[in-house]
């Protein structure tokens, strides 16, 4: 059956709002969806050309893709289309680049409600106005009922990276401080109560949200920042044991310095999760030298996404390459990786 | 339960070989799936940081992406690690750049066998190097079975521009002849009769190649390139529909110039496809100078990727936009695009 379809007809669904294989096909369903929902949308006043041609950047550039595959599409505090943003814009601002440009690729089910589609694409739109990025090219598939899970995001970015940034953990030195932006575990609690429909006494919102203009503000304070690292999928533990391991050294952090928002606490304590390993979707750590702790902190707390920024441990020149936890008590133990992240698909 | 891991254990699998979803977590498993499978598969040795930094090109960039999601996963002629990277590549081409980087993006499906990934990365690594493109940034997320189909990959990238070059539809002018690369409709036949595992006398090769190269013989020889377009998804037919609509003219061309294989031709038939709205994924169009027509298609035809290539119509200067065929007996007719594909999940 084909819709009916022609010049001021509504555009063509499968009778109930809904997305329709045809609209991945190269055929005029797919220019419908194109011209009358996606790009209206996002906003996008370019030519539908198969790539998008950007001017001189005149210096280097950062390039990242991340795709989103979270579950449920909207969650507290966010959704899909604001974390897909704010993902990539993190991951390029790890590097010290500033975001500029995005591409936006759908993976649609059939069945998709069309107007929950119009709505994530406009809360993408928006997350990328806010953080000054322009989404500039893009795709479109649907796949058959069963093949994929209503919406699957990829966005890539390309940010600018200042001459003389060079952040990476092959910059990181013994005595160098340990930051964190911000209190932890957030996005997790959030997706993951939104996903059991719990009913909680309090509603813990995502933490997702761009910290680009965090990472801006450090470097632009000359706060010699040696690496970045967002706490994504399994968190801070696993971010803290990837760097460890890739500069060859060990990071010791103080328990009783580690923000956790007391609701977060509580709801982990309830889910058996542990904060530690939780992933963060507006939080990153930062490696700077003890000089400038103070200032850097200072710079951070200045900021509403980095308020809660703090300083919670400190690379050692002790051997081997591992993360120590320091407890309340004064206790020492490993903080190794969990084998597997607690919560599939958070992200 | 947890698989055995540790030091020298084999990547920890279901069991059967098979992905597990924790592999798509923040933790040691997914760690081992990059650092043993899908980084030594991409010849990956670049650190492991949240954004590849590129040095400056000096110029304007070509940026583009596209996600695969076609099926099966191996068809006569290639499978999707090869077409991933002919599919941006081509996009990239079409404006005129020179591809230079790539991301890859994959959404395994839990219940994969290993080493049909292994096996499809592979594939995708030796069609970027013959391309001459890397693979510098990626990421990998696992969702639940049934919630995916097997693997989808998402592939971005980046390409420099030559100064002097502005392809597009609106550089296309009145008289412009229309060339197309080669023969038409291989890749939607090739995946077809592989779904369908139609038993047919001869097997067709799906056209999946990159053009680039084609395309940079085209633009060094000093040909006046106005307009570039692949024929992916809806073929032949939506491409120039496409073009016309865009540039606000009319196209004409005739059905005897148009090459399609007499195999290719024969199993169309056979399955009620018309061959000129079946995907392609090695095939463009060009639109060029009337005087510039003997010299592009002697640079095209130089090249075994384009050998085929020939005029096939031009640009008119009647009112409106839209696209008409001239059969072999002379009569016209709009040749129009389909409301939908004959072929979902072509790429």
């Amino acid at each position: 059956m084909t819709p009916p379809d022609g010049p001021g007809c509504p555009l063509p669904d499968d009778g109930a709002g809904n997305v329709l294989l045809g609209h991945g096909s190269g055929g005029r369903l797919m220019h419908r969806l194109l011209g009358d929902l996606i790009r209206p949308a996002l906003g996008g006043d370019t030519p539908a050309t198969d790539a998008a041609v950007l001017p001189d950047a005149g210096g280097r550039l950062a390039f990242t893709t991340d795709s989103f595959v979270i579950r449920p599409l909207v969650f507290p505090g966010g959704d899909i289309g604001s974390l897909a943003v704010h993902g990539t814009v993190n991951d390029l601002a790890m590097s010290g680049a500033s975001p500029a440009y995005l591409s936006v690729s759908l993976i649609l089910e059939e069945g998709l409600a069309l107007e929950t589609l119009r709505q994530l694409l406009v809360s993408l739109r928006t997350a990328a106005d806010a953080c000054g990025v322009c989404v500039v090219t893009g795709d479109t598939k649907v796949v058959e009922r069963g093949k994929g899970d209503g919406l699957f995001i990829n966005t890539s970015g390309i940010g600018r990276v200042p001459d003389d940034v060079d952040l990476g953990p092959w910059a990181i030195r013994p005595g160098d401080a340990v930051l964190v932006s911000g209190d932890l575990g957030r996005h997790g609690v959030a997706v993951l109560t939104a996903r059991e429909a719990l009913e909680l006494e309090t509603t813990v919102d995502s933490d997702s949200a761009s910290v680009a203009g965090a990472v801006t503000a450090l470097l632009e304070a000359g706060i010699e920042v040696h690496c970045l690292r967002d706490l994504t999928r399994g968190g801070l533990s696993s971010a803290l044991n990837e760097l460890a391991s890739d500069c060859g050294r060990r990071i010791e952090v103080n328990e009783a310095d580690i923000p956790v928002r007391e609701d977060v606490a509580a709801t982990c304590e309830l889910l058996g999760l542990d904060p530690l390993y939780v992933a963060c979707e507006g939080r990153f750590v930062a490696f700077v030298p003890e000089a400038h702790v103070e200032r850097a902190v200072g710079v951070l707390q200045s900021l509403e996404v980095s308020a809660g920024a703090r300083r919670i441990g400190r690379v050692t020149d002790e051997p081997g390459r591992g993360v120590d936890l320091v407890s309340r008590i004064g206790a020492r133990r490993v903080l190794d990786m969990l084998a597997a992240d607690q919560l599939p698909r958070i992200c």
